[in-house]
């Protein structure tokens, strides 16, 4: 008879956006006239630019003819978009990444999930608290966490890293020694992030300790402060210990058209072991390749006339980030993020807990927001909103709230 | 200091297209001046259906216009192409399939490979052999399949059921019992399949045992003969030990496309545990939905304008499969497969091993093929051609073939 994978057993309730989607869903089917804002979900809303569109179209039209059809993708993904994502993101920064150090995906959802796969089970993981869900529940998944404490909603085996107003949101070097250290930089939940002098600690860090750097910078396009680096490999040393993910969905509102890519340089190793070639051997294993025409949609990002409307769409959220920061400030909250990343991390007002201000919100202003406990337990206290609404959506909810 | 996953270490050679494709591009460098015809990887060279590339052109203007954009998708796939695959490939064939046992996926591979993490890490796997290598590749990584013997080249913990010329390429009931059960049917490489009552007994065995069949049925459009199923949904009881892998990579041409789903039913459980759970769960977690254009390209194959266009293209490459099949019959060779299927399965002449043959026919043919060792211990001695070539290339490649 067969088993399952126990550890799937493990995870406490569903993933969290699933589990806002339900509160949400149950209290649309009972209020059908309510109308509801939702600032929860980091979802974009703002339609494709105009130079991406024209390329996907190309795309397609070359789908249709059989003497530029295009079948199976190259496995790291096709030349034309790694070349332009090392110019673009890499050479202009003064980093040296290589075309074929470029792994093209689906998004940074699948690869952030994925890349545990490469290391041993009793590996320890270390995470930044609150953060993206993904990254403990992957390593849940795997059997990687130790065992559940309902009280604390903690794993025996995580190291969390508190970033909460104490520490200004800047993690701390662990006390005990991970393997694998997740940063997600700009922070997903909080919006706050660090300098790239605070960067180079953690690249010192995981060099002299031996550990592998899980970054994800799917925000990195948010970064309006000088001293902020845009990729880990800004700094000295991060190639031999630091895995770098990319997203499109923020930076190019790709989350309806999915693609990403994950930078594992040549020169990490574990030993004679390059995990270059571990990972190039799972992409070819275990995936087939981003679309073509979504391969073409992400060069398009990368033309000038792609990079012209991006720009602006990025200052649209983020003046819908400043909108809701000074419209909550004033209100008298206390309020984080905004500055380098388009979230919005809020104090609940008088101690309420974070689910508690979740449900106060959706039924009291039909704002929906993401409650800071569900990225870890130093977000309990906190509450989520995001600037990727449209503006006239924005400033309604902001008005709501205020009216509170 | 971190650890990798040592079991990507077991794993021989690279995966075996990366190989071919190593090979012929060795090849080609040093002879610039031939012309290699591919009949090799099993990639389709047919356009796009034209209702398809309408469907597609717009989706990506809907994608263009905030009031149509599309961010994050559901996370089982869109309610419209779920209720299409429900509709067109299984109540026309009388199976009780619900929309939300369907998943939505970016292709078959990526479910062939991924779906043994829902299993206990000790269970045992049976596949067919020779059979599509990410069955057992998947299973290596997750440390499933015990030690590599380069001798037998097969692996400690696998039960090989072998499909060969003696037993009619129908895989038997094995000797051992396995806890998963890999069935490619029609199969790849070999292109023959079985009967829907040799089907019932493996949903009858897999049953009584307590095995789970994943059944990748990823060539079902191609089928053309009236006693052998679509669906394993057809069987009896297969809702209580089976999941069905279904890709539109082969009967849409959709392999830089990239959409498949898995059917997981309701029904399938461990004990108390419902499979369908789990993997909505490992969806919800490690997945972020196919792109939006590509799954409306999906609901324009069930169009009927998509599936009088598509009845063509497989129309198409089984005349490839037949003259393939028939020139290489009067030509002497020993030749299976083709008839429900777009593989031609070969006995290599004179007793030359796969690999020798593949760069016998590549140095005096400049034809690709692939070699049948590459699927397993049992394809030694055979080799594969596809018919997703053009009717041009395919027959240039038979006649050079004949002329050896």
């Amino acid at each position: 008879m067969y088993k399952i994978n126990t550890n799937y057993q493990k995870l406490p309730g569903s993933y969290l956006f699933s589990t806002i989607a339900k509160k949400v869903n149950a209290y649309t089917a009972a209020h059908p006239d309510k109308q509801i804002i939702r600032l929860g979900i980091g979802d974009v809303t703002q339609p494709i630019a105009p130079a991406i569109i024209e390329a996907m179209h190309k795309a397609v039209d070359e789908m249709g003819r059989a003497e530029t059809f295009h079948g199976y993708a190259p496995d790291l993904g096709y030349e034309f978009l790694r070349s332009a994502i090392v110019e673009h993101d890499y050479k202009t920064r003064g980093c040296d990444i290589a075309a074929d150090e470029i792994f093209v995906s689906d998004g940074a959802k699948s690869d952030s999930a994925n890349i545990q796969e490469l290391f041993a089970q009793d590996n320890r993981i270390a995470v930044c608290d609150p953060v993206y869900p993904v990254y403990v529940d992957s390593n849940v998944m795997a059997g990687r966490t130790g065992t559940y404490d309902p009280a604390t909603e903690m794993w025996s085996d995580v190291i969390y890293m508190p970033c909460t107003m104490e520490n200004g949101f800047v993690p701390q070097l662990p006390k005990e020694t991970p393997d694998l250290i997740y940063l997600c930089l700009p922070n997903n939940p909080t919006g706050t992030t660090i300098t790239k002098d605070q960067l180079q600690t953690w690249v010192d860090y995981a060099n002299r300790v031996g550990a592998v750097i899980i970054y994800d910078a799917a925000y990195e396009a948010y970064i309006s402060e000088q001293d902020v680096a845009h990729s880990i490999y800004e700094c000295e040393g991060a190639k031999t210990c630091a895995i770098e993910l990319k997203s499109f969905s923020k930076n190019a509102g790709f989350t309806g058209v999915r693609l990403g890519y994950a930078v594992v340089p040549k020169e990490l190793k574990c030993g004679d072991v390059s995990l270059h070639d571990m990972w190039a051997r799972r992409h070819g294993t275990k995936f087939n390749g981003a679309p073509y025409i979504v391969q073409r949609a992400g060069e398009a990002v990368y033309s000038e006339a792609g990079r012209a409307q991006l720009k602006e769409q990025v200052a649209y959220y983020m003046e819908n980030a400043g909108a809701i920061k000074n419209g909550l400030k004033e209100a008298g909250y206390t309020v984080f993020g905004g500055v380098n990343a388009p979230y919005i991390w809020l104090k609940t007002p008088e101690n309420m807990t974070s689910w508690d201000f979740f449900d106060y919100l959706l039924e009291n202003a039909n704002v929906v927001g993401t409650p800071g406990a569900g990225f870890g337990p130093s977000g309990e206290g906190y509450f989520r909103l995001t600037a990727f609404g449209s503006r006239e959506n924005t400033l309604a909810a902001l008005a709501r709230i205020r009216k509170l």
